[in-house]
């Protein structure tokens, strides 16, 4: 997608072929940094740091991130380390475990000098898989937004919540592929964009990438889309899933629940963007058996932004002696569930729905 | 209630029986500051950048302002320039055109040399009268916390929204009488306290006033509540209400309406405290008839808190070219409502219910 006009994704490589290149995240939306990564070392601080984020981003700079270690020494201790080292930046990504494992089990199958160049091609097509999945989800996407659109002849409004946009993935996005697609396709559209407390990744990076690529938008809290859905201000919410129970449950970002119920309650379409790795095929009941991450209260207490001066600091903004909790995701029941849009067609969510999509799974 | 052990109303008179002072609730939580207010022009700034807010609290000040106009000058030009003055603070504030009206007719009505001293007992009673309203919804709803408590025979958690709690009023609070009635009994209680974006009145004001008062409670954001009925982390539900329709909609901040959505969607029953005097008679579909405030997007865009220096400034947290909306309530629709907890017991949501406890506005 569009900065300034150009086209980027969010981690290639530089032309020198060696070095990784990303947008450092952080800095966002007050700032556009680009960050260089020339070794394993300074790729597992952007994946800690989360100067990087998203579950198909995180997998395809932990692949680099190999590349980068095999660059330096492809001796079979430090695919070791590389591994280790990697692995333990956000142990329960699944994306981050399953390109390690991917990378180890190709690199340890091959000599330690054809290891750089396999590494380097492997992280390379690790990235286009990732486009191509998004892409895929845009173009099936699309075509429930151009059908809204043919019915209304007016400007379709899509609520989305967090960024499951490009800057989650290499390219495209998630939820926000679709929007994309419309929007190059011509399709009148306006994105209404949850902030998403408490880490803001919709006030910071969804407004931020739709606003470069230049779609129209605009932010509201969190509290705001229940009112929206009564006034017939939305035509359809699409958000993105961090994990999906084979049986259709969507275990997303804190608040996507308090929004579908909304949209149930308003008739809304409600759909989920949702590239297949994330699919659980072992889970059936995600209300009840998937664990739900509770991280420092420190992302309640405080908001970071960027104060008159123009420094970026955080704030505290709740009383010194109250204690917050921090759910980091809920879990959407399948029954206020429109469909789920994925890279082979958009599925009921269901068991038979998700199956009949991916039958090398049944 | 209390702050720092030491039992407090939000407006009272000074030791000199003319000075009016005030909390200034622009400084919480994280400075407590009372300011003295002598003159009219003093009470109408305290209402205007809102040292105070709250329906009636807001009345209670307006009231005081009346009072502090008439010590300067009684004559009856100065009743209209006082009248002018505190009205245009917050034209919008049905309590505050309520208690100038009072005033004005009071004094009106007799000579300039008495005007002083009925303004101050007008406003005293004015006071008086608030706070037995707010003990009264207190008395009602402590007995639903009683039942739930007797029931569970362990820590009742309550769910609010915004502060409705004793600094919006002149003391006890709406939603949050019965919290404290039932807390002084000696029930075990929690209150999960929503942090309320973009004003954030639940992290500032509500948690810093049960924190005060000894409750215990818990700060979360606007998106966990859902997450945490569907996990029997909430026993009742209990807000506040700007403007109720006599059919029992509730109009109320801004995210009330998603969490009653989640509250009917798990069992939850979800309460309103209601003061009387916010319900509108006249009006029977509040989704449909009441006019929703739009207020500067300034409130999304930016948040206020304390520097790690300890300075308290705004930061941005949105890019510089989106734009924000700022939908300041939204309306509960009676069939996600379990009862209105009033000054005369506790109501249906509809207009037999109310009628039967108001019969005076049949």
């Amino acid at each position: 997608m569009k900065i300034n006009g150009v086209p980027y994704r969010t981690i290639w490589l530089a032309d020198d072929q060696s070095t990784v290149e990303i947008i450092d995240q952080t800095k966002l939306p007050h700032e556009f940094r680009i960050e260089k990564l020339d070794s394993v070392f300074l790729a597992a601080n952007a994946i800690k740091n989360m100067l990087i984020r998203g579950a198909p981003l995180i997998g395809a700079a932990a692949a680099y991130g190999m590349a980068l270690g095999m660059k330096a020494d492809p001796s079979d201790d430090n695919l070791e380390k590389c591994y280790d080292l990697l692995f333990s930046t956000r142990p329960t990504a699944v994306n981050l475990r399953w390109a390690l494992d991917d990378l180890k089990s190709l690199l340890s199958g091959i000599s330690p000098t054809d290891r750089r160049s396999a590494a380097y091609k492997r992280a390379a097509d690790i990235c286009n898989e990732d486009v191509e999945i998004c892409s895929s989800i845009g173009d099936h996407g699309l075509l429930l937004l151009k059908e809204i659109y043919e019915k209304k002849n007016k400007t379709v409004n899509i609520l989305t919540h967090c960024n499951a946009g490009w800057l989650a993935t290499v390219d495209w996005g998630t939820a926000l592929a679709p929007v994309y697609k419309a929007f190059n396709a011509g399709i009148e559209l306006h994105v209404w964009v949850d902030e998403t407390r408490p880490r803001n990744q919709g006030a910071s990076l969804t407004a931020w990438e739709l606003g470069q690529h230049g779609v129209s938008h605009t932010i509201i809290v969190d509290n705001a889309g229940g009112h929206l859905m009564q006034h017939g201000q939305v035509d359809i919410v699409i958000t993105g899933t961090d994990r999906t129970t084979y049986t259709g449950d969507v275990c997303n970002k804190i608040g996507t629940y308090l929004k579908a119920l909304a949209a149930k309650e308003n008739n809304i379409p409600f759909y989920v963007g949702l590239p297949s790795p994330t699919i659980d095929w072992t889970v059936a009941d995600g209300v009840k058996d998937i664990p739900i991450e509770e991280r420092d209260q420190h992302e309640v207490n405080t908001m970071r932004g960027k104060a008159a001066n123009g420094q970026i600091v955080d704030v505290q903004i709740t009383p010194d002696t109250s204690l917050s909790k921090n759910f980091a995701f809920d879990v959407t029941p399948r029954h206020l569930i429109t469909g789920l849009i994925t890279e082979r067609g958009i599925s009921e969510p269901s068991a038979e729905g998700l199956r009949s999509l991916f039958p090398e799974y049944s």
